[in-house]
């Protein structure tokens, strides 16, 4: 294939996971060529079957934690058109499991972000979008999440790990990036579901029909975003006129959310009403897990953004959602 | 040798460098034995000599972010005592060289932290002090820097690197630290010097002696702490009673330093006070500098502790000391 220099390109890390499919869809829309890199450790690439036809989309097995890979795949992709942006949305997605062995984060959440950036540079791609992770502010209590809190103590290795990428992407834009737009990320809902509270109480009731076990109390209280308002979110950001080269913002519903004690019931109305909930003890469902947060969404809000869909609204759709494509 | 579980042990990572030496002298006082892992980049093994007479130093020549080198290297001192503690000294102290290559950074300063963590784990070793730096916050421009501020927007590898450190950590502590100290170290003067700016100068100076080019238009204004006085900041916070497991702090100057230009006049006039000073342009000496800060100290004086020496005091020290350590 010949290099076609009127073509602008985008890079997705890791997007034939949960986030990347929505996205792919809307850059596709602007008539960009979009190349998906993934491991494909939850993400699939069937996932992204919907837009084979649009003949833009490339999709490539890629280990960005790898140099090497990393800056074939990239270069690969520079060889076709121009790329002007990455979006990095590769992680680790089991938190736990990252809690038991750092080198889990340590590769997948931040090596990856290292590794792209490192290869960017040479390239001349300079736009640089990061799903970051309201995990990065650890246990702030009962204080609002804002952007401008400090110092930040995450608890999980996923958030250090995130916070870590994001300290590396900003040394970055000062030496060669043009734009960098930091977002973190709250918990998200929706489809392809690969991991998260819903899938796993699909799972259970699949698994015992007539009982859920939920981790902890249930008291645990969050809100939740769905993926096609936050997937628009981020492109409200990008596309937004601003003096400063790097932003970041927290993306999330402004409500105070729902209790997993009230996603339990939800799926069991939606999968089998007559199921029994057992609740555990503790209000941590597991290590690194934080009990409860309010997440301010006020910067975004002062960019003209809402969601369409607050928490209730979002987990109710994303059940619905995954119990099809479980085909509950 | 035989355990000694009467005996408690400290290890100092990267403790023959510049602020190591100092720090060995006091825990040593302590009663301590001290292992100190180096790989000898900077630090010297020269720097200890004073402390050889002790019989409680051990000193090991260690890759620390080589996974073997430094589990092999904590191991071997727990089977001499009972090691409590590691204090994390070690990383690149070249900025502008880990600006022009990251991996600089990502293997001396994050990846000895990821590596000195985990292998405390399995060794029971649970308090954790570590060096981190003014360079995690950014430029913030006139704002005076305090613990509380976010989001960071470290512009070097090397800031970007000691942010992921403290994240890290931060997701250690919550896992199986029982203490976590962060200092966020300003710009330290005093010996032994193995970089920074007074060396820079009186090297350049021992070259051409009737000349002392200078980056930058001189206007860089910082404060500057004397290592006597970060390592006794450092053992306050060590000694301080507290509810929380993890206490990050500035440690600095309260004053409002000196600048570049001050502190090549003085120079000057100790080496060589007839040498033309030659100012360069633009008030950023390099990519990555910050050319001027404000550091707030209010945090550690709240806690009763007071530098003995104020910026200007501690630079014309310490170049009076380099001057001597250079034999000029």
């Amino acid at each position: 294939m010949t290099h076609d220099s009127q073509l602008n390109g985008s890079v997705i890390a890791g997007g034939a996971g949960f986030i990347g499919p929505t996205l792919v869809g809307r850059l596709l829309d602007e008539g960009r060529h979009v190349f998906v890199f993934d491991n494909f450790t939850r993400g699939k690439a069937a996932y992204l079957d919907k837009y084979a036809g649009s003949g833009r989309l490339t999709i490539r097995r890629t280990e960005l934690a790898s140099r090497n890979d990393c800056e074939s795949a990239l270069a690969s992709a520079a060889a076709i058109c121009n790329v002007d942006e990455v979006w990095h949305l590769a992680a680790n997605s089991d938190i736990p499991a990252g809690i038991e062995d750092p080198d889990i984060d340590f590769t997948s959440t931040f090596q990856t972000t290292f590794e792209l950036l490192r290869a960017m540079q040479p390239l001349g791609i300079r736009d640089f979008h990061f799903a970051s992770s309201s995990a990065v502010y650890g246990d702030f209590g009962s204080q609002t999440l804002h952007e401008g809190l400090g110092p930040l103590f995450p608890i999980s290795n996923y958030g250090a790990m995130k916070l870590a990428s994001e300290a590396q992407a900003s040394a970055a834009a000062e030496r060669f990036l043009r734009r960098l737009n930091i977002f973190r990320f709250p918990n998200v809902v929706g489809i392809p579901a690969t991991h998260g509270v819903i899938l796993d109480f699909i799972h259970k009731l699949a698994a015992t029909p007539d009982e859920l076990h939920v981790l902890g109390d249930g008291s645990q209280q969050k809100s939740y975003l769905h993926v096609s308002d936050l997937v628009a979110a981020m492109l409200v950001i990008r596309a937004r006129e601003r003096s400063s080269k790097t932003e970041l913002v927290n993306i999330g519903a402004s409500d105070a959310g729902v209790t997993v004690k009230w996603i339990a019931e939800q799926v069991v109305l939606r999968v089998n009403p007559s199921a029994r909930i057992v609740f555990g003890s503790g209000s941590k469902g597991w290590i690194g897990d934080v009990p409860r947060f309010s997440y301010s969404s006020e910067k975004m809000h002062s960019y003209g953004w809402a969601p369409a869909m607050g928490s209730e609204a979002a987990v109710l759709r994303a059940i619905d959602e995954i119990a099809r494509q479980e085909s509950i």
